[in-house]
């Protein structure tokens, strides 16, 4: 598997575009993207647990479930279409017929995705007029993928892309996506929008599976804040234009492409956990010796979320005994005078807890290590062989900042 | 009922203290406390669900489970003596044993509170000369009560107590608390020390069933951050000097002394809420109109423990999308499209959402109303006729900047 350029315009047949539509009234900043593939494909996704969901979620939920096939996703930042009640589900299908239009295909061959303050109504007039734009200015160079992960930002400091190449069935498949997500990151989908667009040839069934299984371990694993969104949405479409022998059941190449788009999510998910609003590091968690995968997650997930550890983070202090309170309050029952605490980085590790009290360590070696801008604690519980790993962030001022004047 | 002075003082026949024995070493601030009454007491406590439970936390479910009476509290800020093993248990019994031999009490009379640093041991030398010079300036003046008060603090900005007098039996009642509570407060018995005496007669069994109902409305409602510590307790100990006749079943003065019980810890929990690590606002939820209590207490602790919904409150930002969607990822099933949201302080109160979708309201009253030191949130779901009222604060830098270098 090799890592290469182009992002959502990586795979055949694929075509993305980024424009301004106005709908960030206060910014200059692109706000619409658009992915487009020349041939019809095949979806799945995953959505947002959240009771409340936003419109383009119930929307899209729809269309990956009943729609033939899809071929064109609409995206926008700045206003999330979420809490909107009927008006906002009308404006979804009118966005649809819009962009169906504007690329000659059915209006049920096109997904829809927002993200940005919840409550407002879409500004419809400003959002017909970008599609217009981004119908126009589509591209497949590696700059118009980036374009259309620029335009789908909100809080995000960076845009998020990758792409890859492996060789399945004897022919060369590609797989890229995008994402989005800053704040209101945490499990179960997080906002959070990912875009995976591959030319693999794979049924929709397989496809479905491989889809809801990656989750778990990717996009599932990451927390900024404990906040779920009402409008996360993660979606895989497929052309098939690679021309390897279709995907119909679990055999190598159903695992070659899986690993692809673990790898895929995972470096999108990273990505995402590391540009958490105002974070000044990415802070990932490995728990290992727990006795059941469920409560490697969930013991993991604890830890990620706590406002004490994060801050802790931001301020490069060792403090363990947060993360062993965090634990002790994730709901899984351990026995916490076992329990080994390792902190890791770039600059070294460093076992901070054995057996449940403080390892003889130096707090200044500890220190270096919490400086780096990723860094890793492990907990091994000591009970069994399941572990799990989980991404966040440190917790700091700008996170504030960011969230206390969000709307102004 | 009511209000008098005093705190923990303030029943008959209760003496306290608090000094500075030099457990927090930067600090000239006091950081030892004692409560010590005249005669023997009936004891009753909560304390934290963290699996990870301090030593002080199993040594005082043990001594309120076994021991036949109890005639002080010893109470220490700086170091929590959690994660701390075997030695930390040794620790906790050679306390007792000091403060016993100071006051002439058996060791198994004496209860131990703890708060501040996990991980860390307790500075034995230092704390036995504490207890000697506690035991040599009890009094029991205001000015003692407060004095205590004022030597449990931790990132607390201001001492918490309060102290009422009622008429049960035809005798007059006394009952005052003090408590500490900042960081690391989270539904579950929260480091939160409470520590409530009264001159009541009442039976232990009374007692109990008193204090396991009061805690559920009143400490396990508040949430600063979302952790539950490893040292949250809350002790109630009653000498009976009131001369009331003995409460020894749910009679009208087991009502009157419940309630009492109940507006102490209200306010001491509210008071903890709305001194939250760098909190400016103390910020009230009410969920009206739920199904079951347990759902109205869940959704209620959803929203005040969203750091979006806080970063909002601090930043008067009426942003309501959060609120419900913090409500929809509760785990509580509701229909969106029937909740209303008031947001309510002195300078009065606003439909912010109706029906699930944003209400015809000003944004600048909006914001007028947030900008008050108290605010509440009421989300009326329309299921029922249940209700549930929690406290938070709201996010700040300096929740950030305290809790970045709280060991430093």
């Amino acid at each position: 598997m090799k890592q290469i350029e182009g992002g959502v315009v990586a795979a055949k047949g694929f075509k993305a575009a980024g424009v301004r539509a106005g709908i960030k009234e206060s910014s200059s900043k692109k706000d619409m993207a658009m992915i487009f593939s020349e041939i019809p494909c095949k979806a799945a996704g995953t959505f947002t647990s959240n009771v409340v969901k936003a419109a383009p979620v119930k929307y899209d939920m729809d269309i990956v479930n009943n729609s033939p096939f899809v071929q064109a996703v609409v995206v926008n930042s700045g206003v999330a279409n979420a809490c909107t009640g009927e008006e906002g589900m009308k404006n979804c299908e009118e966005l649809a017929a819009a962009a169906g239009k504007a690329l000659n295909i059915p209006e049920g061959a096109v997904l829809i995705g927002s993200t940005g303050v919840i409550g407002a109504k879409l500004p419809m007039e400003k959002m017909t007029d970008g599609i217009a734009k981004l119908a126009g200015e589509l591209g497949s160079t590696p700059n118009d993928g980036t374009m259309a992960a620029e335009a789908i930002m909100t809080t995000d400091t960076v845009s998020k892309e990758i792409a890859y190449e492996l060789e399945i069935g004897g022919k060369t498949v590609k797989i890229g996506g995008m994402c989005k997500g800053s704040g209101m990151i945490h499990p179960n989908m997080c906002t959070m929008l990912a875009f995976i667009t591959s030319d693999v040839s794979i049924s929709k069934e397989m496809l479905t599976e491989i889809v809801k299984a990656d989750v778990k371990d990717t996009f599932n694993m990451i927390s900024v804040d404990g906040d779920t969104s009402t409008n996360d949405t993660m979606l895989v479409i497929t052309n098939g234009m690679a021309g390897n022998p279709e995907i119909t059941e679990k055999n190598s190449d159903y695992e070659a492409f899986a690993k692809a788009l673990k790898e895929v999510n995972t470096f999108l998910a990273k990505k995402m956990a590391g540009d958490g609003e105002g974070a000044t590091a990415l802070f990932e968690v490995k728990v290992t010796g727990a006795d059941t995968k469920e409560n490697a997650v969930k013991v993991s997930k604890s830890i990620v979320t706590s406002s004490l550890v994060k801050a802790a983070i931001y301020g490069h202090d060792a403090n363990w005994g947060r993360i062993l309170c965090a634990m002790g309050y994730s709901g899984v029952e351990f026995d916490p005078d076992k329990v080994d605490i390792f902190f890791e980085s770039r600059a070294g590790k460093l076992k901070i807890v054995e057996n449940g009290i403080a390892a003889d360590y130096s707090e200044e070696e500890a220190t270096k290590i919490l400086s780096e801008d990723e860094v890793t604690a492990i907990a091994d519980m000591k009970m069994g062989t399941e572990s799990a790993t989980s991404w966040g962030c440190d917790l700091t001022y700008d996170y504030v900042k960011i969230n206390a004047d969000y709307r102004s």
